[in-house]
């Protein structure tokens, strides 16, 4: 392993991306960001914007270069449909490593009409083969590290921690003894997003298996918070902070809903339960997984990239108790379970040594730094979801609860 | 259930599509095709062609009214990429039956290079993916019939018959308890083109659950026979018989070479085992599924389309015995088990009253009436297989066995 590696980082744009691509460069990797600006262009789209002002990717690196001597290549390459293109870049910087965050990423982007729905499954498929079949018609020998979702698995409860992307299952056989079985876990996405995701789990486990590509998929949490060190060190390397109906986090519509005096929606009744990390433990997971390469065994490694777990009235509770913000109850648009319990597995970096931050000690800061900070540039029409999950939930409703309570 | 209904056929221009549309078109239902003809592009670019002489669609069509009375719509619209065409046809048309064989089905076309690796996965997931978001936008309310295969599982000997869809599982757990669950059985596909049917099931999974889409995923083994009581009515009428390296299956293209006199190849030491049905059981097989729709329960119902199993040698010893041809022994190209036990539960297509005709019985017929009575159009150098499925194994080599042999 190289200590100073050539690492690609596709979707090096966006909000994960970013912080990541400073991250890596700080520690002295070469960095080379690849990216389509499509998160740019869907604001636009959305009529949305950043709480936190983004400046141009030109300003974003010059600033980076400026403040630290570090210097991050660019490529503005769709990896999905400029194919040529890929493979022309990759053939030069033969990376040692690709991180791969180029997808589209918002549950209800991805449902909102049909076109979305077309674009993400369009998008990510064909974005993720894209990049798996240069490195092998290139004969490069990269280590593949893709960003997925804990989503994959859905949220029906059943009783059982998630493991870390492979389940032992015991299978009565034809001469009536037990056999074991390690299988992957099997999906049940949620959403047209989450399940491109788990179409990307195929597309992964077919290439470890039959190129011997190195793969590490990280099932993510949602992640909240919005600075990382790297990104505090110039306001032009501020990340983003969204708190739409579309891109916005739960946690981050909650705080932004607090600090413009708005009731704190809640989906339903608030019992769904989700895995969260902080965007500071999102980077240093990243570092983590580029420096631990799987072994070259035709299996993926698959990590659960998260820290704790909340229900999402229990997360309205603690903003309201700390912001005094009342709480309003209104109709889910999604398709998902009122309430379910969530244990997943997080033992591959706690035992690399990840120290997270935790919601309690984090949350105050991003209030203050964040929220409250930008409060003006906040776009209150934005905060709803209006993308409603099938034909007969009633976006109209939820709408007008988000608005009128 | 309407008696007659409006069955929409993707593909319906290919080896499956084609027989299926002729048999329920007899059986009284009102059938378009939707095809963007490019199974016979692909002929074209590979220099290849069926053995039977194939006439035009707008000739097919003709022969058929004028050998039964009746019609048959047909548009030519690419699903994956002329999806405005298709809602158009779609609204239109309100077909209370789609039945999908609009996929490149080849395994080692999809293996040819990255060319045809990113078509394969482009093609057959945004087509699938199309279909099912059309659908939905349109609010129809269609039986949704696609032809999968059986190859998503894989052939690792694992000691388990393969169930239809899906499989009890036994998992321990949290306090020890065991608890039983019913899981998709994990899919382990062996080529590019298994993949996407893999990642089709996941598709299917999310559309039936999401959208109570009733959907149909019929797992098919290899099919034999090139001939239905339909399509032998008028020579022009006739179907596909691929014996190429690409498109012919292992059958198709032993009766070829035992016919030019040309020793039959076998891949690797012949133990895989695969299952196997003649062509005119599938069209039986795709009027008994569009008989019988699944409830709509979010499931998707899964039949395994097959009715016995061979292994490649036993194959090759069968057509050796009758033919007196030699059996030669060649490199595998594929990454694939050399020996595996097959054993597949067919119980839906049995209990809804499947006959199936057996290799031992149809053989015969099969030689003497296509491979012997076409051996003229035989292009002898199209028969050796020429894909690999990795760079270090070596296409000369594989290709070289074939024709010194």
């Amino acid at each position: 392993m190289a200590q100073n590696q050539n690492i690609m980082i596709v979707g090096g744009d966006g909000f994960c991306g970013w912080p990541t691509a400073l991250h890596l460069s700080q520690l002295g990797h070469n960095i080379t960001i690849v990216d389509n600006l499509s998160r740019r262009r869907i604001d636009e789209e959305l009529g949305a914007d950043s709480l936190t002002p983004i400046a141009s990717v030109e300003q974003r690196l010059a600033a980076w270069k400026e403040t630290t001597g570090h210097v991050i290549g660019f490529a503005k390459i769709d990896v999905a449909h400029e194919y040529e293109s890929l493979v022309e870049l990759m053939s030069m910087l033969r990376p040692d490593t690709i991180i791969h965050f180029g997808e589209q990423r918002a549950a209800p982007y991805s449902m909102k009409s049909v076109s979305q729905k077309r674009y993400t499954v369009d998008n990510n498929i064909s974005g993720t083969h894209n990049l798996l079949a240069a490195s092998v018609e290139l004969g490069l020998d990269p280590h593949f590290v893709h960003l997925g979702t804990m989503g994959v698995y859905g949220y029906d409860d059943d009783g059982l921690e998630i493991p870390e992307g492979y389940l032992p299952v015991y299978v009565p056989g034809d001469d009536k003894q037990i056999m074991k079985r390690d299988i992957l876990y099997p999906t049940n996405p949620g959403s047209v997003y989450h399940l491109t995701k788990s179409m990307d789990q195929l597309l992964f486990q077919f290439y470890a298996k039959n190129d011997r590509l190195r793969i590490t998929d990280l099932h993510q949490g949602i992640v909240w918070g919005t600075q990382t060190e790297e990104t505090k060190l110039d306001e032009r390397l501020i990340n983003r902070f969204d708190y739409d109906g579309d891109y916005g986090t739960v946690l981050n519509r909650f705080l932004m809903q607090a600090v413009v005096g708005h009731p704190l929606t809640v989906h339903g009744t608030g019992g769904q339960t989700r895995a969260f990390i902080h965007i500071q433990d999102t980077v240093k997971c990243l570092a983590l997984a580029v420096a631990n390469p799987p072994a070259r065994d035709g299996k993926v490694a698959i990590l659960n990239q998260m820290t704790e777990t909340h229900s999402v009235r229990s997360l309205a509770q603690l903003i309201a108790k700390t912001s005094g913000a009342r709480v309003a109850y209104v109709d889910n648009p999604r398709n998902e379970a009122a309430e379910n319990d969530l244990r997943v597995s997080n033992r591959t970096f706690l035992s690399l040594g990840l120290n997270p931050i935790t919601l309690a000690e984090g949350l105050l800061d991003e209030t203050q730094q964040v929220a409250a900070k930008y409060a003006r540039r906040c776009k209150r029409d934005m905060i709803p979801c209006v993308s409603t999950w099938t034909d007969n939930q009633r976006p109209g409703l939820v709408c007008q609860a988000g608005r009128a309570a």
